[in-house]
């Protein structure tokens, strides 16, 4: 079978169980999802030696992200929803587990540092946008309630996983210090 | 001439033909647009040897994405777009090409693997955010039919390129599997 | 303290002063402000030797991001905003200072080049797309005007860069031309 079916060339698709515009606030939502998912591919790219830790987590993430994307993109009327409540709780003590490694925190840091700590603060406001889509279609479609929870754990995630690197690099976050005289 | 105008300065740009806001829906196309086009320009930094097929497609296609550009700026009523099917056309014969390298598909693949891979992906998810904003103009302002068809070959495009890419380097894609218990 | 707070995990959040659904303009106004300031962080990571002039004008703009950021969050009437017009002219100073290193130009270029170049278009879309976002708001709610002029300025800083990048490193910019026969 070949991968392009042309189906969509008029601006159509398919959401599972129903035919919706390309502009449906449904396909926003996983498509921003797939986004960040391919963002995380390239983030993996570059997670440095000492970090296999970290290297775990993020391909079990991507494995979730299309768990979340199959129940953005099911307007069936259900309730077993593939996105679980114990992965928040794996990305909670995930954020414990790193956070405990930084020295802590009472102002902004500027976003970079190492590589893979540059796109790690990528990812966290990729999946802030996905979040802001999510709750954009919450109001409107069935929705699991999850979802917005493990969005909004999921960039806390990103932050803490970032600063762990620059941590184990050797590098040090700059504080963002206001220009305002 | 300096390359700063100040003439966007309260807000206003111009379209071909018609002076508008900058929060119009036509920007918004080919603004989103640009912004793949500057990512494939990060994309080919990462190309590895024995790709330079690739590399000549992506050139290709970068041109290709300015004349789009020019045709979603243009509010002149007009049928001599700059797009053309045959652009359509050579990407269906390069996805054929490069989908016949990679082993049969009956599932999602984590997006990654090489870094030109991982980004070949970006450009997928970015190009599928580009079709969405040419969808949401194509019902209220003209614009030529093919612009639609093109991105969504694109994207196929993009992610039968991602898979070469991984194979040509002796890389394996990793299936999705859902979590579901 | 902790990090997540969980207090998002309905879907609201606070501005300054203020408690708004996630899916507020204004918080995707500095939300994408955010992304373009960790979209920095990944340029910051590729800037080549023979430029550290630009490394530090990078760094400069990261914390005024930030002072940005702060004022599009806050819904305080008030006039002693964080963002300054000293802010741009240093901008356009330095856009000056970069434009006359490239030669003069009168097609638009293919994004690209030098990883640092291609990441700066990249930034420049990003730029472009916070300034539609910010556009987006300026006309309901109170923004410092200065917002959107540094942010036009902010998008030609890029391109003045990437063009001063390719430059430096011995790299020519492709010029676009069209397919039309
Ligand atoms: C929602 C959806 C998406 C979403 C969200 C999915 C998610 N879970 O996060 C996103 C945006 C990620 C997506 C992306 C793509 N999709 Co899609 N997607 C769908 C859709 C509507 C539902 C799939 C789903 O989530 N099912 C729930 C899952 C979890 O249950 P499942 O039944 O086991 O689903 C499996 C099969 O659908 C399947 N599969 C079966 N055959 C094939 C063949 C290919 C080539 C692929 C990639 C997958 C695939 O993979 C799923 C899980 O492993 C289907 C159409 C449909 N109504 O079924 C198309 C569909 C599977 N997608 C398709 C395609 C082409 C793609 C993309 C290649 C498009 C692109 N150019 O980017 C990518 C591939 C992404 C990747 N990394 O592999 C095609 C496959 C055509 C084919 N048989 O060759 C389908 C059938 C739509 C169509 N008719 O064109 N997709
Ligand atoms: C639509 C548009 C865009 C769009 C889409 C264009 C597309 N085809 O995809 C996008 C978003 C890509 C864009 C980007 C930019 N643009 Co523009 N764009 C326009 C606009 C409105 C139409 C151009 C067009 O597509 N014409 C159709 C083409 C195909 O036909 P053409 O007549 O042969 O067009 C050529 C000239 O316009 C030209 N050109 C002539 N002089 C100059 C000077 C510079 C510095 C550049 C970059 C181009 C340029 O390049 C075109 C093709 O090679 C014009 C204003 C206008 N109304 O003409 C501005 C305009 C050409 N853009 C301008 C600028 C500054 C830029 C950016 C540098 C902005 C930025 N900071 O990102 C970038 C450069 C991108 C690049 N890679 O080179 C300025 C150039 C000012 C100058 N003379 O120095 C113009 C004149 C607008 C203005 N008054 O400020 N742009
Ligand atoms: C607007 C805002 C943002 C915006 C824009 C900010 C900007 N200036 O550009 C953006 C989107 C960037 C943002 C991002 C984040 N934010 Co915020 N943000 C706010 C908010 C609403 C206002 C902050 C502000 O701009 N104040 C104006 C500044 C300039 O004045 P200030 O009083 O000196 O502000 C300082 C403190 O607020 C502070 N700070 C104090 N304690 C802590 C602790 C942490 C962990 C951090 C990161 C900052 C921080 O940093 C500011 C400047 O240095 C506050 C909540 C509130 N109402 O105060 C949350 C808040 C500071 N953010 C918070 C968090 C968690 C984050 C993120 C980690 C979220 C994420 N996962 O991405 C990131 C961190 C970004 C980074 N690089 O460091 C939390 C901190 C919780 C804590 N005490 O541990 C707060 C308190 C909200 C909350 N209740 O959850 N944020
Ligand atoms: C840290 C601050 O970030 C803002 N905030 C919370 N969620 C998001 C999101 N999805 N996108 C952008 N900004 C967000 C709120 O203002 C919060 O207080
Ligand atoms: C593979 C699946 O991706 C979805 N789909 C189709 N076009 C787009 C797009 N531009 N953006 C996001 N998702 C899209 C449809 O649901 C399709 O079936
Ligand atoms: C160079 C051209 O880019 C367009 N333009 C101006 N500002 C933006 C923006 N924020 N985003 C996308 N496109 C923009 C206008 O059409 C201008 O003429
Ligand atoms: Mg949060
Ligand atoms: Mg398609
Ligand atoms: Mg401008």
């Amino acid at each position: 079978m070949k991968i392009y079916t042309k189906s969509g060339d008029e601006g159509d698709t398919h959401l599972i169980g129903k035919k919706v515009k390309k502009s449906n606030e449904r396909v926003e939502a996983y498509g921003t999802v797939d986004e960040l998912n391919s963002l995380i591919g390239v983030t993996l790219t570059s997670i440095p030696d000492g970090c296999e830790d970290m290297k775990e987590d993020l391909q079990k993430i991507q494995h979730e992200l299309f768990d979340l994307g199959a129940d953005l993109a099911n307007v069936t009327t259900r309730e077993n929803y593939y996105i679980q409540n114990e992965f928040t709780i794996y990305l909670e003590n995930r954020i414990d587990y790193y956070w405990e490694e930084a020295p802590p925190l009472e102002q902004f840091i500027l976003p970079g540092g190492h590589t893979a700590a540059a796109y790690l603060h990528q990812c966290r406001t990729v999946a802030r946008r996905a979040e802001r889509r999510i709750v954009d279609i919450s109001e409107e479609v069935q929705t699991p309630a999850e979802a917005i929870v493990y969005m909004n754990r999921l960039s806390d995630y990103f932050f803490a996983a970032a600063r762990a690197v620059n941590v184990r690099t050797d590098l040090e976050d700059i504080p963002y210090r206001s220009n305002r005289k």
